[in-house]
């Protein structure tokens, strides 16, 4: 599975694996793949230095790069404490009412909450490339909106190239005008922060949108059938996020979420506000079901949101509070039904896409296969 | 283009066209399709008649087929009237005062909402097929649930296979124990009533759900891309329905709708209960906005909303009310820029299905094509 730009990156295969986990992270790249790691849970610096010596250590020499959550607005001077004032009352009340509804005990004194507002801010970020920009990071990606042109400029010239995630054709060309390298085009179906327009449609309207530049296409892609489909449709390689988070090198939050992504099935997730204070697919859960509830107070914008509701979901997580636990994960998490290592999920990756070639030929009726 | 149920059928595409207008059904059997003319706006089994007749005509003994809507559970004993009684007069009273806020004059004396409830009605179904089974139909589709045994059975008797559409794989394989022929799996994006899962994660799911039936991808399909990708994802042949909507031999309501429907973006549907009380994609309009605001009365249940905006629907498209007229579309409409035959809309879809499968072939590194 090789284009121009799996080529012109040196990976033998255009499958693109973005994950929180350095682990999965180099399988990808060993496995021939290019593994992304998503930085936005690193909070301190250092903690980001030792998973990317990790990673580096494990590699193989392999190519990788680097997702960060850049805001495309800069708030400047702006500390957490004064978001916390924003929250209203009846929000923090509705949150603990919640917990109390499902007996969700308290965290231990000077425990922290594990998920903080600061990773969303653009300083954590350059903070992050601070660090990032040491190693030999071939890519770099950016979750909202496009990067800062000083970043991008900084990324040039240490050979990395630059990804943005876009979902309408729109962002797209925003994306290009600001000078980065690849578009990654991630469809309703996805897991994580997502858009209305479908991957069948949006796929080759950003490939339109944006050409010459390459695009990557995202949502909903567990198969090598799936990949043939998006390359049919114009890209250039296919990124994928949910598949990882049922593979044996990853360490989700905890073993009842797994158990969860294992038995859901595609309608078993949700486009909603409730995690971070825009439109995200998750699981859905009581928790997204009250926050979803026209009954309920209703959400709050980013970054509010995330905030409000980060020590509750540390609690939920902690308790394993199984009505209430959740996480992002797109509709292809129908298709994530047993744990297996990210080699065994390439070697099905691969072997699904060539199959996918044959048929396709077959009913072109080509032959010379 | 061609799948083993293509060659059942004896089509040279396995291209699928549910339309609402004869004139397109049989120019897309002449193309080398299969035409699907939808029944349910004939509520006079004479008009059904007149228009297999000019079908039967101008399709060059080329196969074709019909789309009714049963409803899978039956309503006995129950007329319009009584629905009319089940509308609380809040309703009404919102539907009144919309309009006369968008000043849409009244409709004539006497004459008729062009919309009545009765063709989502068994009755009028099994009416329609008593005339449809005088003509040598190849296929009956049937868009709400599965159709009763004895319609099944009926169709087989007459050779023509029986096909009904799913938007998830449980409604599937309730069809496939109905013991029809083909399944359309649907997706999100498609124009008309819809589910929430995806063509790119419902197609493979389908096809998994009911092997060995054949699956037809619906949703999102406008070029010959989207056709690879569908066919790359295991269906054995695409199924379009908006894509006809600006073809030249398409009898629109008017051509202020065709305006709207070559302007609009890929962003510019909704997925409304406004039209028919169930979720179906369509033109994001004021309309739709009024009945879909959380200030609004929202919307009743089928039938009873379909009767509802019957008479006010019928009033928009007479006097063009361009801000609340709409058309069911899916989200394919960006791609519909310009007017043009279905001939050339034909052409265009085999012309992108062969550049995909070059595509695809220099992708996995195989010349022989
Ligand atoms: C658990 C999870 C967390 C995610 N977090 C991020 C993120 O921090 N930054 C980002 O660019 N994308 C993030 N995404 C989106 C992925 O980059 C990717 O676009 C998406 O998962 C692709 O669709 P799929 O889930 O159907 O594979 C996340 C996705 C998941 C499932
Ligand atoms: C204007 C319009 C009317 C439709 N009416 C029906 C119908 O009466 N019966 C039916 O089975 N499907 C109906 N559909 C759905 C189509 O059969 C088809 O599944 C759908 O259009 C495919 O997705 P696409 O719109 O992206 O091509 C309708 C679609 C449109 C656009």
């Amino acid at each position: 599975m090789q284009t121009e730009l799996s080529k012109r990156l040196g990976v033998e295969h255009a499958i693109f694996g973005f994950t929180p986990f350095p682990a999965v992270a180099a399988a990808i790249s060993r496995a021939g793949g290019f593994g992304v790691l998503g930085a936005v849970r690193y909070t301190a610096p250092d903690d980001l230095k030792r998973d990317l010596d990790w990673v580096e250590a494990h590699v193989d020499g392999k190519p990788y790069g680097l997702d960060v959550v850049m805001p495309a607005k800069k708030v400047e001077g702006v500390s957490e404490a004064d978001v916390e004032a924003m929250i209203p009352d009846g929000h923090r009340q509705f949150v603990q009412d919640t917990l109390a509804k499902y007996g969700v005990p308290e965290l231990a004194e000077g425990e922290a909450s594990g998920w903080r507002i600061t990773g969303w801010m653009e300083q954590v970020a350059r903070g992050q490339l601070d660090v990032a920009f040491d190693y030999p990071i071939k890519l770099l990606a950016n979750a909202l909106g496009s990067p800062p042109a000083d970043v991008v400029a900084r990324a040039h010239e240490q050979n990395a190239l630059v990804a943005a995630l876009a979902g309408s054709a729109r962002h797209a060309v925003k994306h290009k005008e600001g000078g980065i390298d690849i578009v990654v085009a991630q469809g309703y179906e996805a897991g994580g922060h997502t858009g209305e327009i479908a991957s069948m449609v949006l796929t080759p309207e950003v490939v339109d949108a944006v050409d010459p530049l390459p695009v990557l296409a995202a949502g909903g892609i567990g198969s090598g059938q799936q990949a043939a489909a998006a390359l049919a449709l114009g890209a250039q390689g296919v990124w994928l996020g949910s598949l990882w988070l049922t593979c044996t090198e990853a360490d989700v939050s905890s073993p009842a979420v797994t158990r969860k992504l294992l038995a859901a099935g595609s309608g078993d997730t949700v486009r909603s506000r409730a995690l971070t204070g825009k439109p995200a697919r998750q699981l859905r859960t009581e928790w997204t079901d009250a926050w979803d509830d026209p009954a309920g107070p209703g959400t709050l914008p980013m970054p509010l949101q995330g905030l409000l509701v980060a020590e509750a979901l540390t609690r939920i997580q902690k308790y394993e509070v199984e009505p209430l636990l959740g996480t992002p994960v797109g509709q292809i998490v129908g298709r994530m039904t047993s744990e297996r290592s990210v080699q065994a999920v390439f070697d099905d990756l691969t072997r699904g896409f060539e199959e996918a070639v044959d048929r396709i030929n077959r009913i072109a009726g080509r032959s010379g296969t």
